[in-house]
């Protein structure tokens, strides 16, 4: 049995665990919170909640950005914070961990046995390993060394029976029967909950080296980013436009030149002593009219990349936000820019734009009001159609958050009737009833 | 309509489609061979079969080794070898292809753009792309470039009732809905047949240095390729065993030493010019007991590579093969290895066995016989040893080949009643009347 205080009941206790950082206005009023401690306590969890047909709603660390852990009314919502035991297994090059761990305390358990887990969505500090394999995860290195989906080589997961599956195992080839273990990556918590991973970890990266270039527009950025991510592997690619360099500047003082219309910082670690990629990156930026680049100090670099990182925070403490993350195939990435930018002035809204420039992925962050009801509405209206440009520019809706509930409405106009049909079905097979995160991704019953 | 000379029917005329290159000795007499071109005329066979019932099993170049391609009686085979189509798009970095363009075709025409697609499984000359994705093929660089599934960005998918999917496309990240796309990746065709498939490529790789490692005894190989595996990240490491070395000398003559009990070739392609991977496995090889140890120029580590990839046609001459591909956690290999010995020994038959050890996934190739089938029988306890060894080694039935028909019955052993049992809901869910290549990972109806 859970023990007492892994149950919490009544408004004002369940308050906190109502919303995950995409703020849904449309979340609901949860029955309770769970806060389970082992396996057996999910499966006894989602057990009773299976028996009296309760919607359990799978929750890491909360800081999701598509509404994928909104609490639903008279629901449960199951969060894994305390699911937080770690083992490094050094002989297999893999990390065997609870949903609960934190991105970053991962990051250093096995950093200190000199390994490294690649991905590192920008909020690593704060967001859970259950929650990056929910929504397979990106952010920055990625668009040298892969998403979630790409280090996960096993996991436990509970079903909405409660029946306990193990899939894989620290294994890197393995392909006994169909890839349940990769349907379950990015499912969003809606066919089980993951109560642990086996990850692959690779040995320490050698250090990036980072270049900074600054731009007067950003169609010139955009065709810098194009030749490097046609001509190079870069570890890094990163965009940011001037209202995230002046949110940041304002917020935390790195010393960004806040008369930029962009910044672009390009990573490479690779070992050659020529420093090619380097050397290749300053030129495109150069000849593609950046008025500043240099090639930065480790310390300098760490700062721009920190800088980067803190990006969403920093606009987010200039008032309410609507985040999203849509991606475009690479070409694509200016259109998209001027796209947002178009979609920005006809609503007459802020759309901060950031981006995994290397990867097409980009976080237009629409300004939006807590208080004001006609601004929220416009910035609504731009967070919409943000994603339609997308698709109709042959994208995603979301390259790295989720579906959740706030992106539902676009998702059908990406994948199409037949695809929904066809995730619906598998949908239906693992969880019949219905109560596994209800609304996020499919619409609920 | 599908031309006449697209469909073969009679038992002359179909024969050549009977079997893949496991050369299953239950597969069935076929009703039709198809050579469909286009999507289109997928759709159509698939369509006709499902109206009346007729199961169909999809086929790519035949060189699979886990009898997946296997004939059932009365069905269709779809055969792939005529849709060659293939488009590079250098500014995503990606190419689209048919299924039946060869893996090497694929690789040559993306060469001549600079690009490189890793997977490489040995037989890569011989097998198609189609076939690659519908067993998640692995290869030899994939120990550190990873296997078929990681590059596999987009795909069209016929289902069972005829429908087109289209999944995914040339974005790195997209996270929109179930991951469908790495559901369809190493199914087999038990779920649809794949039409298209959009592959990531990388820019042209440095050149790898080998390292070639002689050893006496196949403790001393295992003890330095666990050292290897867990302190640095080789481009390749591969095990050929005194069987492989001996019957590919025999065959090409390439000058290997006859008398040593086991060679090991390790890659490393970094641009570091200390080289201090490759100093790593020199060291490595030595220490752990290895008679010669070189660092090969490029046309004698090009020489080995290809006398690698020889290994199983030459063991093949040498008469029937029951050819395995069970993988374990790399801590044991070793004890793969001696449980292999002691299974050949038990059984008075010859294991020869090479393996891309660096993933802990090897070939145990069990000599069987076309004519004594008392040898026969001896041989097919021990290929079915072989895989119960390796599952209870914490290891899978199958690394890279697939389940098939060939495999089924230990399939059950490996991943347990729930996993299985799940798996068949998706199956049922997507070919509810099971006519998509029954008898591969799931007992036909």
């Amino acid at each position: 049995m859970l023990p007492t205080d892994a149950v919490l009941t009544g408004p004002d206790a369940t308050a906190p665990y109502r919303q995950d950082r995409a703020f849904d206005p449309d979340a609901g009023l949860p029955l309770a919170v769970a806060l389970p401690t082992t396996t057996a306590d999910v499966q006894q969890i989602v057990r009773l909640a299976a028996a009296h047909g309760v919607p359990v709603v799978p929750r890491g660390a909360g800081t999701g950005l598509s509404g994928g852990a909104s609490a639903v009314d008279g629901g449960i919502v199951l969060c894994t914070t305390r699911m937080r035991g770690l083992r490094i297994d050094p002989a297999t090059r893999t990390v065997t961990a609870q949903p609960g761990v934190l991105n970053a305390e991962l990051k250093a358990a096995v950093a200190a046995e000199g390994l490294w887990y690649p991905p590192d969505p920008a909020s690593f500090e704060i967001c859970s390993i259950g929650g990056n394999i929910a929504t397979n995860a990106g952010g920055l290195c990625c668009v040298k060394y892969g998403v979630t989906t790409d280090y996960v080589l096993g996991a436990e997961v509970v079903l909405a029976d409660g029946r306990v599956l193990r899939l894989g195992g620290p294994l890197i080839k393995d392909v006994a029967g169909l890839s349940l273990l990769k349907l379950f990556v990015g499912s969003e918590g809606t066919l089980g909950v993951i109560t642990e991973v086996t990850l692959r970890l690779l040995p320490a990266p050698p250090p990036a080296r980072i270049v900074a270039a600054w731009f007067r527009t950003i169609d010139d950025a955009a065709a810098a980013i194009a030749e490097i991510s046609t001509s190079i592997r870069p570890s890094m690619l990163e965009y940011m436009d001037a209202t995230c360099i002046r949110a940041v500047e304002a917020q935390l003082h790195p010393g960004l030149d806040t008369t930029a219309a962009a910044l672009v910082l390009g990573g490479s670690d690779d070992l050659d002593p020529a420093r090619r990629d380097v050397r290749f990156m300053m030129e495109a930026f150069t000849r593609h009219g950046a008025y500043a680049v240099t090639e930065t100090d480790p310390e300098t670099g760490a700062a721009l990349a920190a800088a980067r990182r803190a990006a969403i925070p920093a606009v987010e403490a200039e008032g309410r936000l609507l985040l999203s993350d849509v991606g475009v195939p690479l070409p694509r990435f200016g259109d998209l820019l001027d796209g947002v930018d178009a979609i920005a002035r006809a609503h007459d809204v802020t759309i901060a734009m950031l981006a995994h420039a290397g990867d097409g992925n980009t976080h237009p962050l629409v300004l939006s009001s807590w208080d004001d009801d006609e601004l929220a509405e416009r910035a609504e209206a731009a967070y919409g159609e943000v994603m339609t440009l997308a698709v109709s520019l042959g994208g995603t809706i979301t390259g790295e958050h989720g579906v959740g509930r706030m992106k539902r409405a676009w998702l059908r106009d990406q994948i199409g009737d037949d695809v929904l049909e066809v995730a619906q079905r598998i949908k239906d097979a693992l969880d019949p009833s219905g109560i596994l995160n209800p609304g996020t991704i499919f619409a609920p019953r």
